[in-house]
């Protein structure tokens, strides 16, 4: 009998139509890597952070709803643009809601990728790696996956799709090993 | 002739009424620092950054509204909580919203307080300094302002203001600080 | 037949006699973990980093000797102080003569704890973690251990002993989850 | 009358004889600005930071003659690699040994440059920049200085001395603004 795939819930970091991060995890779903199922999830629609909105203990549906998918999910793909030398606010957002408690982030494996100028959103994925000490993620380590998008010859098309095959291979590679580091942490039978 | 007061925009990175970050503003304003003059500017209506809302090349009327806010300032004072080991997700729509171009808090002066468990919010700190590079903001070094806001005696009121001597000495001293290197940073004349 | 011991290999970032983080290393020893052996390394004698002593590629003796050490690990203890918010240079300088290839950190479990003011040394810790992606360490996320050692009532006595029962329980329960992360990392059978 | 040159002391963090950073120090030098004096200061022969090498409040000859020229300078320029996504040991040992009470950075402006593969050696600056918010150091914020290392054309020889003319144009205006930056914060007469 077949085990079933992996869940993986990727999130994007940035809210624009066209942006390559969303190019990147489409790249990722295309991908089809054997025995992994991602899900791309919406965090456009979560209302901006504030306590004061959890009544009688419940949170809002929209924010119900998006903990529900990560609760349920076994891993997660970030794809994470660099604002200012850190992650962006609609994925902070989405990540501070996730992590309320209980926090449904805790003690799944995590991978993050990012593309952009100079280099290619790092910064965002170390400022990411912090706040999952305290979410309890485990991040893959290798390898990393950075994209300069801006240099020749051309990595994504107008409406941000990935179109490099190099860096399709590249971020096959992180799936691979986000599989395999998943599959690891459930530790000896 | 006197000269005019440094002009200080505070801004809350937690949206909650009885946030003690909206605490640590409301105090910093009632010490009424000679020279200074500290507003308040509220950042919850921003939405959330999305580059396709910039439509021919304008912001949408809040987001320009608070650009002006921060064209027009001296300086800053960050009232910055931590969650998730860094800032929070309004706080940092905000200052992405500032930040692209012509990015308007460039080469001004900054400080950031912050209050909470263990660190006393200190990881915010450290993030938004990092972003303050990129930013060209100023920070000022000495003296750091963090408060463990959870041990005895009480710090804050239900209401979330502050109620530590203490504690509003070493934010006299963050203003001071604040206000004599803005000045040392206007140069010789 | 039993199954045998974990290798730890125990690192401090400090060189002085006295230094609370040696505390913190024999402390570990003592408690005596069932199923984990730890071994205090001893980094003091090693030449500070300059590739220039590689020599017909070979490394100095004891540089050879220290990582032979970290090559027989199965994971590791870092006590590690915080000086001007990062880790130590001696600590630095370990890491870097055994992170030269192959790199012998690679693929390992690993633990942080410190002792000091404010932050109890906490922004050593984000540093360290930081280099253990290039290292390709996987730390434990929780508990963290941080010790604000200037606190009442006396953490350490004047030879750097930790005499604190409540910091003795949790530097346990560091160990602890180090022990089983160690063993989830070896994955399915 | 003239003004004295601003005087600049120059930090390698390689010990090694052909580091591309002291290449970036000699190119540094070379390009005389006028009004700045650089001057290389050698931290090789530092004994590693161990405070038990204080005896009755004297530091060993090395340190304090290191720490006197670090008092008498006004400002800094640090060729800082990146290891392990940080600083370098050697560059850590010399800003701790110069962070010994009574602290000879502080107050003091600064600048860092780096070279490398990938990113440049940029994960190194940010470390330093935390440190130097502890040290009290003020960093200039533009321009930051990367070099990629290994791309296309050569950037140094094989002695580790910078050959590229557009990033000897980008180093002049990093020590511009350094110089700029120093009397700034000299503040109104």
């Amino acid at each position: 009998m077949e085990e079933s795939a992996i869940k993986v819930t990727a999130i994007c970091g940035s809210l624009r139509k066209a942006s390559i991060h969303h190019g990147l995890i489409r790249s990722a779903i295309d991908l089809s890597v054997p025995g992994m199922s991602i899900e791309y999830v919406d965090i456009s629609s979560l209302p901006m952070l504030n306590t004061d909105l959890e009544i009688d203990d419940e949170f809002p549906p929209k924010v119900e709803a998006f903990r529900q998918k990560i609760l349920q999910s076994d891993c997660f793909l970030f794809a994470s643009p660099e604002y200012n030398y850190t992650v962006t606010a609609p994925q902070k957002n989405a990540i501070d809601w996730a992590s309320r408690l209980p926090n449904v982030w805790a003690d799944k494996a995590a991978a993050v990728v990012s593309a952009g100028g100079s280099f290619g959103g790092g910064l965002s994925q170390y400022s990411l790696r912090q706040s999952g000490v305290y979410l309890d993620l485990h991040f893959i380590n290798k390898p990393e996956f950075y994209l300069n998008a801006f240099e020749d010859p051309a990595k994504f098309d107008d409406d941000g799709n990935l179109i490099d095959d190099e860096a399709k291979e590249r971020l096959r590679s992180v799936l691979l090993a986000l599989k395999a580091f998943t599959l690891r942490l459930r530790g000896p039978k």
